[in-house]
């Protein structure tokens, strides 16, 4: 077996109950053999955490999961080390669904290139990947947010919440953050441009919503349900679109939404959409060609938070389930 | 006092706890003095009798109600009997908000005309009233319902379901009912052309749904609230869309809705729009223009359910609470 590789990994030791714990993960060298004809192998650069990945290692995420024993999906930015498609030669820079793992092997079918114009490709998983395009998704076509907008964001300096608040003000609305701490607060009016910053732990948010929007809030991204989404609800002004994205407080367990009395929606004249980023794959290159120079501009900022090898990947995703990460986590793993 | 004139009107005893019954309404002859200049009085003709009136009674209807010793509020077609306006001649018949009341004096800003095209006036209050441009607001602006949707709508029977089920219909779209009791089914079927007929209590709705739309319900109008808006929801093909209008069960009181998780709605991609038809009136014309050709040629069957005589109204509208209704209840109080 010599032509066996070391693969280190992480490995879901067992499901977490609640909040997820470092020991609920597990790092494991496992043995990875010769690359079968038809695959291309692929070593991984970046790795992207988000928080939908707790409903993943919950085994029941959009009807997949992980279970334990095995390797943490997830999307990645990787680098071909080996192949015989002459359209995905050695070094080519890819995005996949590798997890976490050093090594993967891949039909070309699941692979995506990384636009050739992208300067620095972890980029792939902020500005240009889920987060960015989810907040494209849930902004720009299903609330069509416009000039005017007064719209709130929870959850306000990660992946997704730190691109909406972007294409929020690049349309002429005025953005409000929902996010705790002085350093978050911080990134969100110095580095996010939001036009305000409400403490969801120092402050009463109703009232700040008050004071702040008192002809009420037209448009909510809901990244987080309970009891946040209730009460932003309440303040929507007649006709506020409400997108439904995330549901953070109810991906650990401890908490089950339940969302406003349909009479408020009714009252409100409200309309509210659920969003699912995976529908929106098809749209990727009309995406990507609006983004990619608005990402190497930097008239985006990516806000990434960078942790440095895949060891750190469990710490990292466990503080983003405690909503201590000030950016959009990404693991660098390789070079 | 020889110009004072007998009003025989119906006035609320005191506020219903749970379902009204009768006696919480009270038939009282009140006396109505001379008309003030400026002012056009009405005799009332028929009375409209819809759910919403639950919550005007119970004080909190969209910011205002009516209190214990006031003529119940309500939708009117009336005759002018005594007027100096030459806009509104004796004998024009008009709507107007006058209530549950003999006669009533307005300014003609009060006053809406019925069409003159219009055979039965009472169709002011059905097919032309409340029910038809609640259905149209729904079913046409809202949910845009078109051929090939699977379309559920509870209270099926009763103003605004029938009228939504023919708009449908004649969109192309596949029409479910879901009421109760036989002879609610055959009107359901032969009256109002529903291709299937759900028996709320001999049947389960799941299950039923299943059989009847396996790929899934694609539109829901939602009259009534849970448990019925929950069961409804998760049978959504992906993309569906719901009109939340009504609250049967919530607006007496023995009940608290809470629609399903928002989860859910994220799942199906779903489109959900509060609707109050109030914010419709200003398209009235377009929609009668519209919808006066409909109900004078038959194409749009009104089943009305007529009542007769003011002291029939609080029976009729326990037994509307109660669901017993076979149609739009409407209340005839003069010729």
């Amino acid at each position: 077996m010599t032509n066996n590789l070391d693969n280190p990994a992480v490995i879901l030791a067992k499901r977490p109950e609640g909040l997820p714990e470092p020991d609920d993960f597990r790092l494991e060298t496992r043995s990875l053999g010769p690359r079968s004809s038809g695959q291309i192998r692929c070593q991984t650069l970046y790795l992207s955490l988000d928080p939908y990945m707790r409903s993943v290692i919950a085994g029941n995420h959009m009807g997949h999961g992980v279970d334990p024993g095995e390797v943490i999906a997830g999307e990645v930015v990787a680098r071909v080390v080996e192949s015989d498609d002459d359209d995905w030669p050695i070094d080519t820079v890819v995005r996949c669904q590798s997890g976490w793992q050093t090594l993967s092997d891949h039909p070309a079918e699941a692979l995506s290139r990384v636009p050739a114009s992208l300067s620095r490709p972890s980029l792939v998983l902020s500005i240009l990947g889920m987060p960015g395009l989810t907040a494209w998704a849930g902004m720009v076509d299903l609330a069509k947010v416009r000039d005017g907008d007064v719209v709130v964001i929870p959850a306000a300096v990660g992946g997704v919440g730190a691109m909406a608040a972007q294409l929020c003000k690049r349309a002429g609305a005025t953005t409000i953050a929902i996010t705790s701490g002085e350093a978050k607060r911080r990134i969100a009016l110095e580095t996010l441009g939001y036009d305000y910053c409400i403490d969801r732990v120092e402050e009463d948010l109703a009232e700040s919503l008050t004071r702040i929007a008192p002809g009420g809030v037209s448009v909510y991204f809901d990244l987080v349900g309970d009891p946040t989404l209730t009460t932003v609800a309440q303040q929507l002004s007649i006709g506020g679109r409400v997108v439904l994205c995330g549901l953070i407080k109810d991906y650990n367990g401890d908490h089950k939404t339940t969302g406003p009395h349909p009479g408020l929606w009714i009252t409100k004249r409200a309309t509210v959409s659920g969003l699912v980023v995976y529908d929106y794959e098809s749209q990727r290159t009309a995406f990507e060609d609006e983004f990619v120079p608005l990402a190497e501009s930097g008239d985006l900022v990516a806000n990434e938070e960078m942790h440095d090898g895949l060891a750190t990947a469990p710490d990292a995703f466990c503080e983003l389930m405690r909503g201590r990460n000030h950016g959009k986590v990404v693991v660098k793993v390789g070079d």
